[in-house]
């Protein structure tokens, strides 16, 4: 991050400190979004809280919803989140070659035809969202999506919305380890 | 909400329905929005700690929030957080007509050049984010404004890009009280 | 309006004075667009003539005519006439809530189908008029209006894409009245 | 004229017939928008009005009219107004190359600076409506324009807002004639 | 061309000489693109290379090609390809009137519903490639287009994309014989 | 390439099989662009040997030629040529990182000044070529650019204009190699 200074670990509140050092040991380094929101501690809170609702309680396959970031920060240009969230979508979709291709263009990608659903309506509500109406949430049923699942693609893609928006004013900057992670 | 069902007031969790007491309460009536999140309990906790967040720990004026929050909701056309916060708006900043120009546009509202310069940068990181860069943060410090006012002004536009995105997909509707409230 | 004088009653040319009283006599007030035209009487008295045109001798209801307008202004960002004619559109329309729907974003306005259509069409008519075509106009008319209201439609759309121009150029400013006019 | 009846001549109210033979006799041949607008004639009596008010009271030069005319229509793709209006641009400014390169880019018009400044804020009132400021008014001036010259400014680029939309809507043709006039 | 300065004939290489020689003969005057490319005698080789690969080997119309090229040149803006294609475009297709209609907007243009076809896909590679998918293939198709000739339409659509650019940086000017140019 | 069919080696004339192999002695393995290409060999030769002009004959490092081409392929999201060309500038310019904030967005390119402005021009003529004018020339010249160099700039954009266009309209797949190269 460089428009903001970035707090020394150990001013940090205790349990700001718990969750660093359970990410860490997590993916062997510390991802910079925990040190960047660290900021400011209200907000580190609100926002890892807000994450771990959308990927704990959910009616969506964890590589569904990275691929839903992936997709969602492509289109908004988000450095930070196209590499660390392309690398969570290689890992969990198993898959080298899905974030380079969600990152460029969601539609060249090799996903199936309700994932390919799921993608336009996640960036329509994130490009044209005036434009979203009723047909949509219908094209998501006849895909196959619940309800609740349905509300989740819409959750995600609004979180990224201001996660991208954070990520690109305050310049944050991914870990060199992202770039190549689940590229083997 | 048109899109997703309200569930039932007594059904639901006892710290949602506390806090729903609560802003009914203060309000006069319950603003919709409480009843549409509860849609997902885990969602609306994450939603209100975060708003919450953003309205409690914060370097800028309740009355700096609204308006950035109607700015931006104005450019993203969001029928329920135009109205709504359009309500807060103009009985937090005591002024009838603020939230009818912040709507149409910002530029035309009658606001000193520190506010404008806010909008600016608030509207520029909704619509251009991309295009946000180190000056645009050098100009909000030349309008007096302090790093953590600067990293809060990015906070509450981040989120009501994803508010305004929840209330477009769903269909949320304001309460009919927020459309006449402050216009006296 | 900010950006223009506004010239002294008094030196008015007779009929200038005559419209403006008979309209404050309507109102209870005189419409800023009224003095604000008067700056160049050739001018005022082509708009007048033209509005009033296509609001006497047309195949469209009233209330239709500033759904229109509304809509159409909405898109276009302008505050004088989402203000004065919101208000028209919630008394025509016998509707307190309807405004600030067309301002936020027209299909989120409680109109029935054959005005979501008219609607549409004239909304593309404003953003995107190279798209326009055939179909359009048979969209139209299977929604039940005819070649004369079609041709109405284009017109009222066309005049509100020059008015809300005028209007944000020289800054017209609505009066106070019209913000609350219409929502009890 | 492709998507509204034409009207025959005979049947017109004698004030059109009497402008039509007028504009027969001037030009050599009747052009297509009167004969388009007789459709109704209360629109073509305040559309004809509203022309002549702009090009016979005016505080620019007809050549300045017809240069923004073309550089606005150009923007908006009107294909009736870039032929028709292209041919009275070359005319009235005597120059041959002059409305094809308004038509394509308006940057490439060789044209003196305070012109260049003028189709400047034309193209800018006609596109981004809601990003004009009084900064560019004082643009103006400093280029020379009095008042009444700006507002006539705005006035032409406005008009031509409508003019565009219903010729394109009507799917108007220019005449044949039009697309060589002027260019000896 | 205003931006860089263009070599004297004399100082040209052979190759170059001829090729110049060869199209002043053939139009009666040089295209000021040849004169203009010959800046960098490698990249002119390159130019006309390509575009003579495009008009030589290919399953279109020489008529289908000058259309396809100002549709695109026309929504691009580039009044150098307007122009001088423009008059290919009306002298190929026997037609005076069409390069006026192509250059305004191509869905106004007098062509068959192949042409429209072959058309929108061209204009919308060049405005929205990422949209561009299997299915505007298969509409080709549909409209009687060989997979060859599908080819070929999306390479005379960008090899003039890359046309336009060049143009438009050095601010290349057509010259005065294309404006009238088959206009009779 | 999924849209056009991939031609069998054997069957290719004798200079495309040399270049073919060429190519793949050079990089391990045959970028798909040559087998794609080979699709219509009079485009294939002239698609290279433009491609050969702009990389053999030029005023910029290779360095500088990668870094416009990811660039632009970035903001025309093109998949092959973020991946394959990201590949090259990597290791042209010996950085893991670059082009994966060049894919993003240029603007968080860890760049030098002279090239940030090269990149906002590049992007410039490539996204918004109508706002094109001297004064960017002018721009380049500042950051010590010459003039052989600053038509450089042009020619590469401008060709990858092209280049991405046919790339997206076949549907061309990147080797799974380039995603991976030069990362370590």
């Amino acid at each position: 991050m460089t428009r903001f200074p970035v707090p020394d670990f150990a001013d940090l509140p205790e349990d700001l400190r718990e969750r660093i050092e359970d990410e860490t040991e997590r993916a062997g380094f510390t991802p910079n979004i925990f040190s960047a929101m660290a900021y400011k501690p209200s907000h580190f809170r609100a926002f890892f809280a807000y994450h771990d609702a959308l990927v704990d309680d959910t009616a969506l396959e964890r590589e569904e919803i990275e691929m839903i970031i992936v997709a969602v920060s492509g289109v908004n240009h988000c450095y930070y989140c196209n590499v660390a969230h392309g690398a969570l979508a290689r890992i969990y979709a198993d898959d080298p070659l899905l974030a380079d291709q969600l990152v460029a263009n969601y539609r060249t990608a090799d996903v199936n035809d309700a994932h390919r659903t799921m993608l336009d309506i996640a960036v329509k509500l994130t490009e044209r969202p005036t434009e979203v109406e009723e047909d949509d949430l219908e094209t998501l049923r006849a895909a196959g999506f619940s309800e609740e699942a349905i509300w989740d693609i819409a959750a995600v893609t609004s979180f990224f919305n201001l996660s991208n928006r954070m990520a690109m004013f305050a310049d944050m900057r991914p870990n060199d380890e992202f770039h190549a992670l689940g590229r083997e």
